[in-house]
């Protein structure tokens, strides 16, 4: 496994996102990116909660950054921007 | 004014919370944290990037963390686990 994996949060339920992590961390992986856009920033935060205080309690949140990405509409062409959140979780 | 200014994020549109921060600094506030449950947090999200990136470009992130809070539905009396975020700005 590589250092450090990256879990993109979108539309699934919060629970297929922490399943995501504890499988990742199971594998080995020490390291662990949550990284969502827009309307899921909330559910990256309720998945690295969930995931440090309930499942995995030797998981720290190491991290957190915000950043604003410039996304293209598909079908109109036009840019917009959106916010992005970063969370670094590890042991 | 005092030092740190609390501005709460709730339903409202995102340019009411980044006029509120802009009326705290131009009245002094060196540093303010914004602050959001649930699926506000995504909206504290866009207001800190809206306000540091356009508005008001000397101000800073300086510290962004996360926490769980349980919330008591006034209706059930049953309890029930809330993300939160606490963006701090500051020049």
């Amino acid at each position: 496994m590589s250092e450090t994996d990256t879990v993109l949060i979108g539309k699934k339920p919060v629970m297929n996102y922490v399943l995501a992590c504890l499988t990742l961390l199971q594998n080995g992986s020490k390291s662990i990116t949550l990284k969502a856009r827009g309307k899921a920033i909330s559910k990256a935060v309720d998945t690295a909660q969930i995931l440090v205080k309930r499942f995995a309690t030797d998981v720290k949140i190491k991290n957190i950054s915000i950043d604003t990405e410039q996304v293209k509409d598909s079908e109109t062409g036009a840019t917009s921007n959106v916010s992005s959140i970063y969370i670094e979780l590890g042991k």
